[in-house]
């Protein structure tokens, strides 16, 4: 339904990001980069939840040196985060990330952005150009754009943009503008969004809304909370605009005076079942309806691979559209689960 | 920032909805009406919570019976939800229903529809005409067209309009289409997100897509969860949005290997005290800034109301964008409840 954006295609390590590659999912680690043990530790946590791109923060010389280590030791590309020292950013290359990040605002001289510029190109690895509101005075697409010039007069275009504010409106308004005037794949994000319950709506709505326009090539999530939220939240808003899957998705309605059954207790376990890793769901992208009445229970059960729309003590089980057969309420649990896995 | 669409104004009770009035926050009781102790105890709640507009589901002459006792122990408009059976909707305008919805494909036959909107226009309350995707076969945008084109025929024009699908796509896509075909308000909501996190995404990028868009005047977070959830999240939509504030606004970034404080214990103790009652929103909407290093920490502290930017066991305070005071992170709590409460 999505109509995506044409974009360039770069690839980060084994990723591709941008033209038909799938929308991909990053996240960042949160311990000191130089500490090895606890990073790659909490990068190999993040990998298992299905993070696909990992940044790291290179605050230090001995961060930098860290990253040739790390590599070693995980799976998924490796993002080095610079800001302010050009030197990180050359000792990052050689130590063999796999794309860069920073905000060339905060790089001094130009000289020196151009000697990051260059040891990129050789080594074969994308700049993200990443301005944040938070850390540029004034009109933050401009500077995006001026810098987008920069690296272009250098002949380099292997470059993802980023441009996140920690106000919602003002971040879609800025992807919204950039998308029309480069075709460099966009990485979305809402910056400093806040703790969970909070940034998990902001990021939602600005990355969510830019996707639903076709706009982003690569999401994160940003929380102040464990960074396998962010990376679960990622997926969701993927799977929710049907532009990644997942596992099965729930339809579940909030249920109302009509519900006679507990409806959260049985979508709470039909959710935990097909969370499981044993559901493919690249193979196998399901959904299940779990509907309290019959009010819109019918239409949702029918729609979804596996439905069920309950009434009095007992609910009307639907496969594939087809009205299978009536079940009671006290069985429902494991008669979606049974046939949940006769359809994986 | 957002630029609402113009719509009719209507009341529902004392609240009004559409024209420039605030965008309004409903939500639905889960208990059956007729046990009027229970649910008037599920609307105390929310009323507390913050919700404007309560909906309950009328499944029998005797829920539609209860209403009249239950609006003389309540503070907020009641809304009686009506499927099937056009008589329990005349019952529920004789209870004193301050607006009743309904979707007119399932209640049978013309004349029927006619009755209650002849009833409703007497009594002098709006109808919504709230078509699920689940309850149509077919495209659920023209059965509402349809629908209001029935009312308009009946001179009804005290109409509030809502489509919604548990697809988000779907959704904003049939929402987007009748905002450009009437100027009825209308109420947003995914229906069937399913439970908390999922919905919470779900209802996140479906309502907050239109409502930057300038489209919505009534929302309804529909999760599988505590009610008193689904107006909270509510909140957060619209607060995110700066269409309405119910607190200060935290933002706080996500952390990465620069942080050197806990900035989520910090995080969430200053939270906790800002959700407190004592902080009047409308008069005092404030940011709260709580960043972990100096990449982004100065600007968005800057930019806030009140802000602190950690480097090295220590933050550097800003007040109104204006440096304040340098100070420890082991009393960084103590001084940003302070600042908060000299501000309110």
């Amino acid at each position: 339904m999505i109509k995506r954006r044409k974009t360039r295609q770069l690839s980060v390590g084994a990723v591709k990001i941008g033209g038909n590659s799938p929308v991909s999912i990053q996240s960042m680690t949160k311990v000191e980069t130089s500490n090895v043990k606890a990073i790659v530790s909490e990068i190999k946590e993040l990998e298992v939840s299905g993070c696909e791109i990992i940044r790291v923060a290179v605050k230090t010389i001995k961060d930098a040196e860290a990253l040739k280590n790390i590599k070693r030791k995980i799976n998924i590309p490796l993002v080095a985060d610079i800001h302010f020292d050009y030197r990180l950013a050359l000792k990052a290359i050689e130590g063999g990330a796999d794309k860069i990040r920073l905000n060339p605002g905060n790089i001094r001289g130009r000289d020196e952005v151009t000697r990051v510029v260059k040891a990129a190109k050789k080594a074969k690895i994308p700049i993200r150009i990443g301005v944040n509101s938070g850390s540029t005075s004034g009109d933050f697409v401009k500077s995006a754009i001026s810098y987008i010039k920069l690296f272009e007069d250098l002949n380099f275009h292997d470059i993802i943009i980023s441009l996140k504010a920690s106000d919602v409106a003002k971040t879609v308004e800025a992807y919204r503008k950039i998308s029309k005037l480069c075709d460099y794949p966009l990485h979305l994000g809402v910056t400093a969004s806040g703790p969970y319950k909070y940034g998990i709506v902001k990021s939602s709505i600005g990355i969510g809304s830019l996707l639903l326009d076709g706009i982003g090539d690569t999401i994160r999530v940003s929380l102040t909370a464990d960074p396998v939220e962010e990376v679960a939240a990622a997926k969701r808003i993927l799977s929710s605009l049907s532009l990644r899957k997942f596992g099965p998705e729930i339809i579940s309605c909030p249920t109302c005076g009509r519900c006679q059954v507990d409806l959260v207790k049985i979508v709470n376990a039909v959710e935990h079942e097909a969370r499981s890793a044993k559901y493919d769901a690249r193979k196998h992208p399901l959904t299940v309806a779990i509907m309290g009445c019959e009010v819109n229970g019918p239409g949702e059960a029918r729609e979804a691979d596996i439905g069920i729309a309950f009434g009095k003590g007992c609910g009307m089980l639907f496969k594939k559209g087809k009205f299978a057969k009536k079940v009671s309420a006290k069985d429902a649990i494991t008669e979606l689960l049974q046939l949940l896995n006769t359809m994986r």
